[in-house]
This record gives C-alpha cells, sequence and structure tokens, in this order.
C-alpha cells in the first residue's frame, strides 16, 4: 500500500513538473520506476561498501538510460562504475600528483538554509540527509579544502559528472576561440560539416554553446519521457540502448540531422538546454584539433593537473566520446578542475590553464535575455535559495553577476566555481526525482560559503 | 617487393613456431597480416604522443582479437586504451598514494645479454632497440626504482599486462586456500556448479590453478590460428567479437563446457597453458566471495596499494572481468604490485598483503615434472638466455629453484618477482611475433640484474 501511494505521489509530482501532463507520459514514468531497482530503497552509504555479485548482474541486465535516470538501487551502482556499461576514453593527469591541503572551517556549519521538504538546515545536517542523497560534497577556498563529506562514496572512487561535464566542452571552446582557431560567430556546419544541408546550418557557434538554437530538442521533464521525442531518440543512440518504444538505435548524426527549428523563434533568443548541443561541439573540438575528445583534453586540461586519476569519458557507439555528462573522476580531482578557473590554480596545476581572456569570454558570453524566464532560471533560482543568475553562457547553466558560475547535473550533481571569491564546490549525488526526492539546496549551500568565507 | 618479402619471412617463422604447419594455417596468418593496421610500421616512440582522430577510428573499426594480437600499429593503440573497446571494471587503490623512491642504478648497464637477433647489447641499449619494442621497462631492488625507461609510453599512461595479469588471480586463489575457503584438492565443479556435468568434473582446483587439466585447450601457435579450435571460439566469446571463421559469438560458459579431455592424459601429469584456466578460477572466486572479481580484488589486493591509478579490467559479455590477461594499469603501479611479494612491501603498502604463507604456497605449488618439457619450460629457457625453471605455479610461467617467480603475457609483457633478492622487474611491450619481431631477452636482463644487485 506504501509502495502504491509513493508511487502515485511520483506521478503526481512529475505531472506537475511537466508541461502538458497527460496519462501516456505518466504511464511511461510507472512503467519505468516498476522495473525491478528503479527505486530508491538503500540508503546512499550502502555505495561505499562492495555491492554483491548478484546485484551487479541484476544492474547489468537491466542498464539503459531510463532506468539510469531513475535514480534508484541500481543507479547508486551505474553512477560509480559506467566504464563497465559503456566504452571508456581516458585523459591521463600531469606526472606530479598534489593533495589538496586541507583548512577545515568548522564555521561554516553556522550556514542554514530552508529546504522546502526538510525545513531549515544546517549544512553538516544538510550534506548526510537521506532525502537529498549527496554522495560527496566538497568545498575549496584559496586552493585548500574548506569542507568535506563522502556520505555515499570513499575518497578514491570515481563517480560521474551527468551535465557539470558540459563545462569541460565550454572551456576547450573557449580557448579554441581565443586562439583563433574558431569563430563564434561563424555557422556551426562551418566545422562540423556532417550536420550540413540541415536546420544546423542557421545556427552560429555561439548558438550550440550557450543552447540559444531554437530546434525542437530541448530537454524538459515532457520530452525526455515522450517516446517520440526527437531527445528520446538521441538518448538511444548515444547509450546504444533501444529507446523507450522499443526500437532500433539509429546512427547518431542522423538523429542529429533531423532536428527541426521551433515555428517563429530566431536562433539566439530563448536559451533552451540541449545536451546534443555539446555532442555537436565535441565534433566541432575533434575536427578542429584532429584528435580524440580525449586526446584534447588531456592536452590541454587533465595533462596539466595534479589530479589522483585520469578523467574518464564513456563513448557512444561510434566512438565519440561524450562530454556532454558522461565523464566520472573522484570528488577530489573534480574540485581539482574547478580550482583552474580561480587565482589559486597553483594549488592544481604547474601552469595557468584558464588565461583571463578565456574565464572573461566564459563569464561574459551569454545573453540575459535569452536566459530571462528560461527552465533553468527558474530551477536556479529554486535551487540558489532565491537567488537568480544573470544569464547562461559557455555551458555554463549560471553565470551570476559577480563571476559566479555554475552548472548542474541530472540526480543532483553540480559544480560551483567562484573566481571573485577564489571558492569552488563539488557535489556528486543518486538523487531520484521523483517524491520524496528531487529536491537539492547544494547550490544555495555553495553560495552562501563562498560569501562566508570572502566576507560578503 | 619488400613488404611481400616482409610477409613471406613472416609465414616461414610462424611456420617454423607452430607444430604441424599447414597452408591453411599460415594463410590465415597471411590474412591477419593484410588488414591494414596490423603490421608494425610506427615506432613505439609514436605511443607518446596523442594519436590522430583518423587513426583511432581506422583502429576502432578493424578491433578483435586477432587483429589485436598481430601486435602492429593498431595494437600499439589498443594495448594503451582498452577500456575504449570492452566493458571495464575497476578497482581503487588505497587513499594514500607513495611515489616509489628513485636510487637509479648506473651499474646495471654492465649488464649484457645475448640476443638472438641483434647480438650482444646492454641493458640500455636493448631497453630503446626497435627490434624489441618494449615500451616500458622498471626494476625495483629493496623497494626503489634502481632501474626505468619508458621508451613507448608516458608515466602516466596505463598499460595492458595480458597474460602477467593472471597472477592476480593465482594470488587470490592462494589467499583463499591459506583462509580454508576453497581446498585446491577439490574438483573444481564444486566451487564452479556452472560446469558440472562436464570434463571439468574430473579436474581439482590445483589442477586448473597449474594448467594441468588434460584438456585439448592448450594455447599453441597452431591452436590459436585454428578457427576451429577451442581455443579460439573462447577467445571470440570473451571478445564479444566474431571469432575467425565468421561465426557469431557464443556464451562463454557454453564455449568452457565443450572442452574435451585429451586422449590418455592424466589430469596432473602436463603443464598446458590455457587462458580459459584462469576463467574458471575467476568464476570461482566470485562465487566464494560473492562478489565481482574487481571488488575482490579491490578489498584484498588494490584496496590497500599505495598505487596512483585504478586496475581497469576488461568483461567479457556477460560481465565476468577478465584477469587472465585483460588488466590495464600504469607501469610503476604494476612494479608496486610486485613489491608487495618483497620484504620491502612497506615501499607499496600500509599491511603485509601477501603473507609468508600465502607466498610459500605459490612457490611450492608446482609440480616439475608436470612443468618439464612444456611449452613454457622451452620458452623461459630461451627468454631467460639459458637458465631453466623449476615449476609453473599457481598461474605463474616460472618458478626457479631460489624461489623467483615470472609471468609472461603477449606481446612481450612481464612480471618478474624475486623475493629472496628483494627485486621486481616489470615490461610492457607492443611486440609483433612475426619476424623481425618475436624475441624478448627481458627476462635475462631481470634475472641478471637481480643476481647483480644482491651480490649472486
Amino acid at each position: 500500500m506504501r509502495y502504491v501511494l509513493r508511487i502515485l505521489l511520483a506521478i503526481l509530482i512529475m505531472s506537475a513538473l511537466i508541461q502538458q501532463p497527460s496519462y501516456a507520459k505518466s504511464s511511461d514514468l510507472y512503467k519505468y520506476l516498476s522495473v525491478p531497482g528503479a527505486r530508491a530503497t538503500l540508503p546512499v552509504e550502502a555505495a561505499k561498501e562492495p555491492f554483491s555479485k548478484k546485484f551487479v548482474d541484476h544492474a547489468r541486465e537491466r542498464f539503459n538510460n531510463f532506468h539510469l535516470q531513475m535514480g534508484g538501487d541500481h543507479a547508486l551502482y551505474y553512477l560509480m562504475n559506467l566504464p563497465e556499461f559503456m566504452p571508456t576514453a581516458m585523459s591521463m593527469p600531469a606526472v606530479k600528483f598534489k593533495r589538496l591541503k586541507r583548512d577545515i572551517q568548522e564555521d561554516l556549519d553556522k550556514i542554514e538554509v530552508k529546504t522546502d521538504s526538510e525545513g531549515v538546515l544546517t549544512l553538516s545536517d544538510y550534506s548526510v540527509h537521506p532525502t537529498f542523497r549527496h554522495q560527496g560534497i566538497m568545498m575549496v577556498h584559496q586552493g585548500k579544502v574548506v569542507f568535506e563529506a563522502f556520505p555515499g562514496m570513499t575518497k578514491t572512487d570515481m563517480h560521474v559528472w551527468m551535465s557539470s561535464a558540459k563545462t569541460t566542452v565550454g572551456l576547450v571552446s573557449a580557448m579554441l576561440a581565443e586562439e583563433g582557431k574558431i569563430d563564434v560567430s561563424q555557422p556551426i556546419t562551418q566545422y562540423v560539416p556532417e550536420l550540413a544541408g540541415t536546420a544546423w546550418d542557421s545556427l552560429s557557434v555561439l548558438n550550440v554553446l550557450n543552447h540559444t538554437t531554437a530546434l525542437d530538442s530541448e530537454e524538459t521533464g515532457e520530452s525526455v519521457l515522450d517516446p517520440n521525442s526527437v531527445i528520446v531518440s538521441y538518448f538511444s543512440a548515444i547509450f546504444g540502448t533501444p529507446n523507450s518504444g522499443g526500437c532500433q538505435t539509429e546512427d547518431t548524426v542522423s538523429v542529429l540531422r533531423a532536428f527541426w527549428p521551433l515555428y517563429e523563434e530566431e536562433p539566439g533568443a530563448v536559451f533552451r538546454y540541449s545536451s546534443p548541443n555539446t555532442d555537436v561541439l565535441t565534433m566541432m573540438i575533434e575536427h578542429i584539433e584532429e584528435k580524440p575528445w580525449a586526446a584534447v583534453f588531456e592536452e590541454r586540461v587533465w595533462g596539466k593537473l595534479n589530479a589522483r586519476m585520469p578523467a574518464m569519458f564513456n563513448m557512444r557507439p561510434e566512438g565519440v566520446a561524450l562530454p556532454l555528462g558522461l565523464m566520472s573522476t573522484t570528488l577530489e580531482d573534480m574540485a581539482r578542475y574547478g580550482v583552474l578557473f580561480t587565482p589559486s590554480w597553483q594549488a592544481v596545476a604547474q601552469e595557468d590553464v584558464v588565461s583571463d581572456a578565456v574565464l572573461t569570454r566564459i563569464q561574459t558570453g551569454g545573453d540575459p535575455e535569452a536566459f530571462k524566464d528560461s527552465a533553468k532560471d527558474e530551477s536556479g533560482f529554486k535551487s540558489f535559495g532565491g537567488e537568480r543568475a544573470e544569464s547562461n553562457s559557455y555551458q555554463w547553466d549560471w553565470i551570476f553577476e559577480d563571476g559566479a558560475m555554475a552548472k548542474s547535473g541530472n540526480l543532483n550533481q553540480l559544480i560551483y566555481v567562484d573566481p571573485e571569491r577564489d571558492f569552488v564546490g563539488v557535489v556528486v549525488s543518486t538523487t531520484p526525482y521523483v517524491a520524496p526526492y528531487g529536491e537539492t539546496k547544494a547550490p544555495a549551500f555553495m553560495r552562501a560559503a563562498a560569501k562566508f568565507l570572502h566576507g560578503k
């Protein structure tokens, strides 16, 4: 009975989230949630210990994108072990490894944030609260770790970044633009000829970088559950798994070529978040550099980072890495990457990887008009606890007027970088979207901590 | 013309190597060598720089076990990037990382070894000689690196161990035996019930550990090229690629169940090296521990090692890791693993992972009679430069009377552990078997260096 109520509640909540609720959509969700392992019954602490052979075999049999996105028990395993399920390319770190220094700030626990589901919580209570299902949280100020919690992973475990990984593509794109290797005002199909002769012809590189493509590819609560949406076809193609309609998978480029312009919307006008855009940018980067993504990212970023371990990128069947989301590292390595954008980069690298020009380009590349009232504007307002970002830019969801940048990932991943306050916050989780889960206030805690430590 | 001569020479040499040369076998080899990327035209130094997108895409299109085993240009990429081509499970290292101390011994260059193909060579000349195509060589004495060379990889690159990885399964099996969790005199099918009712019923665990199964599964120069051999069916199954006859792949357990006893040979009598034995032991370990191999290996070994990076195990389609060969690490992490078997284990771990009892069990578990005149007895005699081992044991190819242990891997990988002399040597390579390649004298250099440093 309790189970049935929970499912009904989940359906009601999802229906409220999606724009045009319908019986068909709810029944799709019900179908996904009915698969064994789709629901969260284990605490995230379970992921700190080995899973049984039987559990892992069951999870393997059921692996697909929809099942993963439910954020349930099986997802706990998937999100820390994606190389078991998809081909994986690696970017290797610098030879020299440097552990981040610790300067734990107990005072951070004075920070309180009001959550919708559990009332006012301190940072330490929030970090381990079972409603939020965060697995790892780390804050770095002036190049030193000031807060860390590992409720659902060990320090050497890898965890997927989900869409927080898109920032890596924004970064490399900004580098190429600064070097004059690309002109972001030019048509994207000039650099990605596979898409020439389609709707992509009318889009600039910047439109793709900022998700202002005016294509029918926006990821919404509705489209990601609609078996007939282009976005579902796209995810089926890159995961190499049949889509929810049980169809065969298609070639990714064919799916991308079939994207259609929205009626009466100009490119550049509206921020419509869509992962395929990042894939197209990855193709652009591979063409320009004539090397696979993982090699480019190693040469330009990860290979200069004093990280402990490789950055692992899962690939689609055609052999293209998916930095649009399927990137896994340790939590501390994720934090190190964030520190590259701060004045304390010397704590994590031997050279200045993110130049001032590249940073400024990212911070100022967006259009507040396109961002205003977008889905991310609204979700950011909520997760940052009532503070509103100014724009999105170069694959970052939120740029604040003070230059702070943040990018979320499905199932509650987060990277928050605040160069002015010399602060970085990273979060990895396996948080389902269905009640009683789905809320995150990690962004609010990050921004509050940055302000607290910086004194304003 | 030069190309044709080279192929003809290759065929002649392979024909000499295999026991019953025939036109059919030579034409199979010719077929594999004719695939673009199958031959070695690039120096191993090429692997220190990123490969082009075009090269990698070509290599990906052609990936299969036979193509990889040719050890050519594409294999250079495969052997350092296997997670791109097969599912991959990870064993994570200890939280604490310790760089191995350096105490480089210039005197080691006084060691000279007579090679068949290039005459007498010093260690430094041998290490980088293009005929041997070694990519990384490291020697550790008393827990410190005394020699290192990276002609074909960087210090952070991963490289596959090939069959040198089998020692990990021997180690965990010995641990389980010492703990009383298995009895190596019992039938293997008591622990691996999937194989009950087949020829495996008459084999003890020790028969499988020591490759004395009296089954028709020996890996010989002939059987690995014969499309109708059980060993080729087996490799096709675990790689998930069609076998050389173009057939569909089979389920691995079905292939294993079809192994047939040799006429008039008793289990225990003859050392007949066969990778499927290691797979069966891996299944045994997973059943006993009720956890996937990578979790067991992390709990017992890698998670206690102050290694830099994970140990990566590729998996067969059924989700079973393949420590029979498809294990990748950095070169220094491979050396660290070897140091666990020496008195200097404290240089690489916080606790004594390989107990005296486990070490003695491995060193004394073999039968000299079964080893004598085996293929490995002969190949060891050659690669160790005229010194003969006494037996094979617990997945190690060669145990010397002084307790030194060694295990080779296809395409010239090697681990040599000499506990009495507190010495470890590791080698990774991409050495084709066809002329002018195929020779290795790395084992001879390792043993000579151990004796030189130990003073006898």
